[in-house]
């Protein structure tokens, strides 16, 4: 087996200047007919992101199944999802979408992911593999039992959702997998025996053997020299892994400027593009520094308001995160973990919108970002004689206008490019080539 | 390349009935001419241990080459180590061994390794890659050129010291190496280009083909889940480590039952024996649990006093850290990291002998533990009609004696055995066979 580790690259440097994420683009724009439409005004505006603004799509499951209890806050809290993001987390937890060995809840999750998909949102599992939350049944079952039925379930979900999901969390937290001690489960005591390595191979080949063109994360809390350790073994193993997990969940306080950057340097060296998958910051009071595992704060949630001093930090922290995520060349996407504080993990404060649904200072302040100083706004345009214009916007998809017809194209890579675009007589579609 | 890990095995618990240092041997004790000596007196008595009690031999490496300030002290230092180790750590900080390049100090080295071969004391040189202590002409070199300076420093020291030095640290603190920012240097920015991995398999590699008998160490501080990934990233790479080091330098407080014994069962999974490298259990106030490096605690030999009640704790602690650490069977040695107090790493009050030259409580039940309660005692038996005697005692080297002549045998794994012994007429020089 050939290292898969690569000298880190030279370019992976934040730049504020955000030169990374933006197109110069001309577009020849032609008829339907290949002849460039001179001297013509035309509408250009973006679709979407090519960056993945995430956030867990948990709290829409039960909506979507026509379960809910609360219509019209439900609603409501889509469309407020729908206003901001393009990339949804779905839950996989096993212990959960299996509780009954033999009844997996793959049409309720079906149904969810394609909702999204159905909004141009890009969907990923979360996760394949992970010691907590997992199968209860397992426990009943020998070692080879065990791998088995892991690797049965991987591929049976991997498979059951290709097409709408093509991108899982392979594996969770594998840095403490085999030493978790919190409570005794049947994935750490195979961890124990097999090591780490061994159980990321499993993770990572059994899901490519069911979707070869599946997109396959290593996700972790971990953000020690453990991680990057891990890493050089999964590489040395030969263990592709497609974008690499930070989870950053900041319930006892917010990273700031120096644990990002420290973040982003050491484990941009891999040259492997990193999500950002797990991110929650508070607007309420911080989990006290002395607890060393978060699942040991157990409050309620009126114990855990969100206060309007919380409220207007948050905002403050969370422009920060995203602007120094923004600026790393290395980050392709960045989940944020809830948006509403309804349901919250821990209880806690950590949503874009109230318990009551009201968005946030931070829910305006993300809007703003991203559907505004990193949004290319609708322009009007004017051909030349050649039937070109020239535009610059983020990357991400885009629809240009013309005469009541319409036709979409992608600025994809940053720097100058060119286009042509054949917009179709009064159609809704349109196709751009190089 | 396959993978080197090994599922852990099942019998590496600590057991403090000591049947895994303990041998029941049957000896068929013969003439020169291969027949029975029967109805004899003998003698028996341990000579050495298997297991390696072991110390930093640093100290006496002026005295070793005549240049003692104090030829009284230093050879009263040097009974009291050869009166309780087996096994020295010597020194190859390249920094110091090669402050100017080109001019290596082989031949003091080459000195002291022997002083302690002929004293029967196995000898590790320490280390063969670090990022501490570097030679500072690396700094002048470009990338090729320090990773080209590494492979030929390890094979000369590798080679130069062969059968002397057949035991090396090949590479101290790989863990944070990539990330050590406390001062620049030349290793840490090769590591951080090449991967930990690399500079792991640079070490390993060139020692090997420089000496393919040597026992090669992966030694380190960092007792965290990172540097079982580390090992697991080594296993995976085919990077053949020969034994595990652990240092334990207690500065902060001594670890106790409960550290100890995880650290034991995390490190002990990889099925590769362990040394405790480097063990400091202070007589004097701990350095306070803020600081994070140890380096940054700069207080002078009078600021930190070895104390009464210190010294009674120190001679607690290390009886207990000992009982441990021997009782487990996948510990096959145990280095203390420094005799006396003088000249101890940070000024610290860690040796068994104070500034005086006299010994602590720690000295004194060390003692009592190493060739006492640990050490079978000279013993008179008398051989059965078949030339037999039965003896139980620790692992290690023995000597018979019967009627003036004397052959010597080694009892080198747990459980029982059959020996037969033969002995030379009057002559100090006798062979062992199974």
């Amino acid at each position: 087996m050939t290292s898969l580790f690569t000298s880190p690259g030279s370019s992976l440097r934040p730049d504020p200047g955000l030169a990374h994420r933006r197109a110069q683009a001309t577009l020849t724009v032609t008829g339907e007919d290949g002849s460039p439409l001179a001297e013509q005004d035309v509408l250009v505006r973006q679709r979407d992101h090519a960056f993945g603004f995430g956030c867990i799509g948990f709290e829409l499951i039960d909506w979507i199944n026509g379960r809910s209890q609360d219509e019209t806050g439900d609603a409501e809290l889509a469309r407020r999802w729908t206003a901001l993001f393009n990339k949804a987390t779905l839950p996989f937890y096993w212990g959960r979408f299996e509780a009954v060995r033999g009844e997996p809840k793959t049409a309720e999750l079906r149904a969810a992911a394609q909702w999204f998909k159905d909004r141009g949102v890009g969907v990923k599992g979360h996760p394949l593999l992970w010691h907590t939350l997992t199968a209860p049944w397992l426990t009943d079952l020998g070692a080879e039992q065990v791998d088995q039925a892991l690797r049965e379930r991987i591929r049976r979900e991997v498979a059951d959702f290709t097409g709408v999901i093509d991108t899982w969390d392979a594996i969770n937290e594998a840095v403490i997998m085999p030493v978790f001690t919190a409570e005794p489960n049947a994935v750490t005591t195979l961890a124990r025996q097999k090591g780490r390595v061994a159980m990321l191979r499993l993770a990572f080949e059994e899901a490519r053997a069911a979707n070869p063109e599946v997109t396959l994360l290593l996700n972790d809390f971990d953000m020690s020299t453990g991680y990057e350790c891990l890493i050089e073994a999964a590489l040395e193993a030969g263990v592709e892994i497609d974008r690499l997990g930070l989870q950053s969940h900041m319930h006892q306080g917010a990273w700031g400027e120096e644990k990002t950057h420290d973040v982003l340097e050491r484990f941009s060296r891999f040259n492997i593009p990193i999500h950002f998958t797990e991110t929650t910051i508070l607007s309420g009071t911080p989990v006290p520094e002395h607890i060393s595992d978060l699942n040991d704060w157990q409050v309620s949630a009126e114990q855990w308001p969100s206060t309007e001093e919380g409220e207007a930090r948050q905002a403050e922290e969370i422009q920060a995160h995203y602007r120094r995520l923004f600026a790393h060349p290395a980050v392709e996407s960045l989940t944020y973990w809830g948006l509403p504080d309804k349901d919250m993990w821990l209880n806690a404060p950590g949503g874009l919108l109230r318990r009551d649904g009201s968005p946030k200072p931070a829910y305006d302040r993300l809007h703003e970002l991203i559907k505004g100083e990193w949004w290319t706004s609708e322009t009007p345009l004017r051909t030349d004689e050649a039937g070109r214009v020239s535009l610059e916007g983020f990357l991400g998809g885009y629809e240009l206008e013309v005469d009541g017809a319409v036709a979409s194209f992608e600025l994809q890579a940053p720097g100058a490019s060119h286009l042509e675009l054949r917009v179709p007589q009064r159609s809704a579609a349109g196709t751009a080539s190089r």
